[in-house]
């Protein structure tokens, strides 16, 4: 296997096989685009100012001209980055452009055109099911049918360290009661990935699940913050609203080129999906993510078994004729296994409040108290046993204002 | 009261009263800003280049930047334009700005950040419960005390005149079997008012009733085509997604400061509302809307008798702290009046397809067909007695692809 002659980046999460792309700045510079490798930043921007990289897509402060690209262009950047990291005589023309990691103040990676939040996990649904419609059978009808998705507030996505303040609004009155106004007590962070659109779609034809790799540039952690006392009052009859209030992304896209190693068979789907949903290539995904609060780590929920798939998510979601756009994130809603060490949401892991969870100052939660600090990480296989990271997803509750 | 030189102005749906923004071109221009008076296109991005308007704005293919510019600009602009077409004597410096409507092609007038489905008119509420909900509350319970709302899909919003393509999607199976994939055979449009944020939010701060002319700018026609039949499927758990699956608006977004005549006491609100959503004043708004089917009309909804007004749909859209954005657009939901005549959606007009429309050619609709033709107008009452033209937003339905 090639290795990188930057250093100690071979057994780093960021090795050559990764290679994420992100928007940074050191202090008082522009934002620009770079690639994470080692515990350096590669900065795009100047490669191709000297003339090292090809194009026009790297002075900016979005990565939003580069998905637009399309995929002989992505693939062509990343083939130079290989050569450029990969052998160590290329490494007087590289080394200007390496900026620690330390150093590096990274932004939104891209600018959101539209989110749609899907509903992937059979575990997550399954388990909302049953905690809150039992006992009918906790799966709608339509979920083996079709992803269930809803669109987001594009506004509310928000890179990774951003401050997640506690959300007011209409909370059920008790007992029939009028509701009350006021901060959510049941406040919940889910582990997600996103898929980000890179090539626009051409309305009216949606794609299919085959032109997946020609549209999507890649992943990212996109964890969405949930006030639930807030969403149960609201959600009569269009679903939820403002209880879904922000989605902390991590600041590195992996480009699903990257990904390849970690592609395995997703589960079996029964009954079969409907044409426009049936996929010839498997996506499943060897992600592994992992959540810790303050410091303890609390569920590692595997991707793997996620039942719909990133080109099934993709191909539902234009399959009306919807405009797909450069900036579409589609994420996967809260990724949850089987086992209770891998629920995706504090609202499963504690069982909707039933079964408190410990956290090392020896306190116990149901829901997020203010000062908490929740954490997403994740790594995806790489080839021969190397993990890729796909960064973090950080978030600091603060009170209600 | 002030007459306009413009010749036949003052009859007009777009007299000095009016003023509304655009963004228009004529063959192989550039799009840039105008403002619709009488029969003409008044050109400001040629006003300001010849130094007769302030600003940096106009020679731009959006309102966005006109729109951030915020309340103070707009008055300063608007004055200045009144005293333009209001004196004979500024005629030689107009005159050459002037461009006739017949020749200006008319574009989406702004980038939509966020797109808020709200459901605000309590007749259309109480309508779809009557229909689908009998014999329980048609009413659910959240619905007095908050604007039930939802996002929709930004990249779908197109100007009047785009065509709209009947879309496909999963349609649920008779009697129990598998769901169908094919074109949606219950296909509305529904006469809708839109409000367009200009200056965006601060967050985490949600700004209130009494912002709301410090923020948003004005309105547009906002119609949304639904497909009820995909929506009745996919909406289990998350509410409708693919159902609402494009929003025509008109090309002329009305100031709110034409819209003071038109204000009017909003329909008491009972229960009270909680204290963030009380309005200090009064925001309902004496503007009728138009339907028509293949030229024939079929309803007139009244705007005036929405319950949730405007101020109320802006500060619950924000009142989690959630990010407004400039281009952001807030619908009313379809506007239903408490008649049959005033209703806003086919599905009310036909009773859910009970009571088919008759049309010009002799045949019945209860749902839209390929080729049908809807065109919503409005108007809204001017100072002395003088009505403001909102436009159009129409939409001829294609065959699904």
């Amino acid at each position: 296997m090639t290795t990188c002659w930057v250093h100690a980046a071979d057994n780093s999460g960021f090795p050559l096989q990764n290679l994420p792309y992100g928007i940074f700045s050191r202090r008082g510079e522009f934002p620009r685009v770079g690639v994470a490798i080692g515990d350096q930043v590669l900065d795009l921007g100047v490669l191709a100012a000297r003339g090292v990289l090809p194009g026009r897509w790297f002075a900016s402060g979005t990565l939003n001209a580069f998905l637009s690209a399309g995929p002989r262009v992505w693939h062509e950047v990343r083939e130079r980055l290989l050569g450029l990291l990969g052998d160590a005589s290329q490494r007087p023309a590289v080394l200007p452009a390496l900026v620690p990691m330390t150093e590096a103040l990274m932004h939104l990676p891209f600018g959101v055109a539209d989110l749609v939040r899907f509903q992937a996990s059979i575990e997550h649904a399954t388990n909302v099911g049953r905690m809150f419609r039992p006992p009918s059978d906790p799966l709608p009808r339509n979920w083996p049918q079709m992803p269930v998705g809803q669109y987001g507030r594009a506004s509310s996505v928000v890179v990774s360290g951003t401050p997640i303040v506690r959300p007011s609004g209409q909370l059920r009155g008790l007992e029939g009661a009028d509701p009350v106004f006021g901060p959510s007590a049941r406040l919940d962070l889910s582990a997600e990935i996103g898929y980000v659109v890179g090539v626009p779609s051409a309305p009216p034809y949606g794609p299919g699940t085959d032109d997946f790799e020609d549209h999507v540039f890649g992943v990212v952690l996109a964890c969405t913050w949930r006030a639930h006392d807030i969403a149960a009052w609201e959600s009569t009859p269009l679903g939820p609203f403002l209880g879904q209030f922000a989605t902390s992304v991590s600041p590195w896209v992996l480009p699903l080129a990257a990904l390849e190693p970690a592609r395995v068979e997703p589960p079996v789907q029964d009954p079969p999906p409907l044409p426009y949903l049936k996929t010839t290539r498997p996506w499943g995904l060897n992600i592994t993510l992992r959540m810790e609060l303050n410091g303890r780590v609390v569920s590692r929920p595997p991707f793997s078994t996620q039942y719909w798939t990133g080109p099934q998510l993709f191909a539902h979601s234009s399959v009306s004729g919807a405009p797909l756009r450069t900036g579409d994130l589609l994420t996967s809603g809260p990724v949850s296994g089987p086992a209770r060490s891998q629920f995706g949401t504090f609202l499963e892991l504690t069982w909707n409040g039933r079964d408190p969870l410990g956290v090392p100052d020896g306190t116990e939660r149901v829901f997020l108290r203010d000062g908490d600090v929740v954490r997403v990480t994740a790594s995806a296989s790489g080839p021969e046993g190397v993990r890729l990271s796909l960064g973090e997803a950080v978030g600091v509750v603060h009170p209600a204002v």
